[in-house]
């Protein structure tokens, strides 16, 4: 059955699916892996969002990362920068989600729009990099790759990442085509990998930047230009926990995002993530949620992860017809 | 001034850009050389399209060829499939093209949307490859490369190439999305490398499958659907050449598609520019071009390159403003 929103028009789902739910931490970082996680991701989003209208972003970590490294391996022509990699990788991830998604609501029409995103040229971010982009590696090979490279790497979990800076995003760029195809009921594939960042300047010529915008706070913000009912981003971990890092650790079934921003989350990973919803939250009133990409059914319904809502009230916003009285 | 056609819609034009006038045989295949080149290539077209509707596809041979080799440079992961390739190549192309339309026509809403074409699983071009990709290689190293790899190899002029199966495109699995876009004076980047080649079975499943499409068919196919105005065709060669190969070769300015059909081109490049041509002036009556990409505004007028039209009588269809009276 279909769900309609106050305005007569159908629901309007923003899911955002993690990188690294995509191709997982120690996982090789092969095509099939790739393509199975997909396949069950988008397979669980789309039972129960085959009512509703529905936008997929994506991120694109460690596949831009992997992408980096065979250019490097490669001798006769010159790596590409990070934003190039950054449309390769919406090409294969929208092409392999896209795919999924036709087996697994045949009766759609589905589109992937590639997505660029204006930042900043003065933000702190590139000052400062933190976002974690291709495999882990142990401590030393890490150091020696970041001495060779140029790398900033940084630690995560027992091993070390290469880390790129992660500008705000500011705008949209095809945000009117979005728009138009989502308006048509077109299941929309964009934003993948938070978009590719570029910036303008005085002469109007555009230019890509070294970067990998968070694609969460890209996803935050389409979800609000769109004014979605529910803007869902899965990870690789069940739920938000208070107390990160402390003894005290403990999961979040739900929270304001007056709640949440008294808290601390990894940076680069979950604090972004927990930016992203709050903002979202804030600007709209309705639902957010965190949660695993393989859960993704139970977050959609709000049975699983962290619900993220406004004033701790009841919200009034989207909640899909399964879910129990609260 | 905005030229309209006789429904008062304006003008609309699908414009082909060659992989190959991208990146150019014996050019390094190097992120600021493909740059150059696009951005010559959009300006070049974007003066005299301005005032028309305009959708841009483009090839990418050399571009899914380097990535292929960069992926079997790399010895952690396993090579991507040549259709996830193809997906790659229409990010990154499709956004250096993007860039290059928005500074060139910064009023215009530009927008890449990534394509899939239905192929045929009988298509008898799977038993016998002839599209080639990537660099060319001396005909030693060539043979090495096709015993070590399992690869199909062709010569190519004094060199020897890649060469993979090339199945008609059947189907744009994105056409709704295309046609809706255009429709709102989107510029539309769309069916890029001809589009992931992709079949579909019995049980409603969809796989990518090891081939490239050729452009130029693809191209032809959905200006065909669009009901385009114009077709161009725009190469790394300034016009299509009767007696090729002969003593007697000779630039043909203007043909139909009888008096072409009876001339002989080279497989794998010109015979299927020469056929894409000839389907779309056989389909709708108007006029189609092949050219020279560095000449892209000349072959839009109609003052360079090979014009095919119908009936070998002055065409009714589109010829911009500028062009002298036939």
């Amino acid at each position: 059955m279909a769900v309609e929103s106050e305005s007569g028009v159908k629901v309007l789902i923003v899911a955002a699916l993690g990188g690294n739910a995509l191709l997982r931490r120690g996982q090789r970082m092969d095509q099939a892996v790739q393509q199975r996680n997909i396949d069950a991701a988008v397979r669980s989003l789309a039972t129960l969002a085959s009512a509703h209208r529905l936008v997929i972003t994506h991120g694109n970590g460690p596949q831009v990362g992997l992408l980096a490294l065979e250019q490097e391996a490669y001798r006769d022509a010159e790596p590409y920068s990070l934003d190039v990699l950054g449309s390769e990788t919406q090409g294969m991830i929208g092409y392999l989600v896209e795919e999924a998604l036709r087996e697994a609501l045949p009766s759609r029409e589905v589109a992937t729009l590639l997505t660029q995103v204006l930042v900043d040229r003065a933000d702190p971010a590139f000052k400062r990099p933190t976002k974690p982009i291709g495999p882990t590696y142990p401590e030393a090979t890490a150091r020696s790759l970041a001495r060779e490279r140029g790398w900033t790497v940084a630690p995560e979990g027992d091993a070390f990442r290469r880390v790129v800076p992660s500008p705000a995003p500011q705008r949209i760029l095809e945000m009117a085509a979005v728009r138009l195809l989502v308006g048509h009921e077109v299941t929309v594939i964009c934003a993948g990998g938070g978009g590719v960042p570029v910036v303008t300047d005085a002469t109007g010529a555009w230019h890509g930047v070294e970067a990998v915008i968070d694609k969460d706070l890209t996803a935050s913000l389409l979800a609000r230009e769109l004014r979605a009912d529910l803007l869902l981003l899965l990870t690789d971990v069940d739920a938000v926990r208070a107390g990160w890092g402390t003894e005290d650790e403990r999961r979040i079934s739900m929270a304001t995002p007056l709640a949440l921003r008294r808290e601390r989350f990894a940076e680069g990973t979950m604090a972004p993530k927990v930016e992203a919803a709050c903002q979202f939250v804030e600007a709209t009133g309705n639902r957010a949620a965190i949660g695993c990409l393989d859960q993704a059914a139970a977050v959609l319904r709000g049975l699983a992860g962290t619900n993220i809502v406004r004033d701790g009230i009841t919200p009034m916003s989207f909640w899909p017809e399964a879910t129990p009285a609260l």
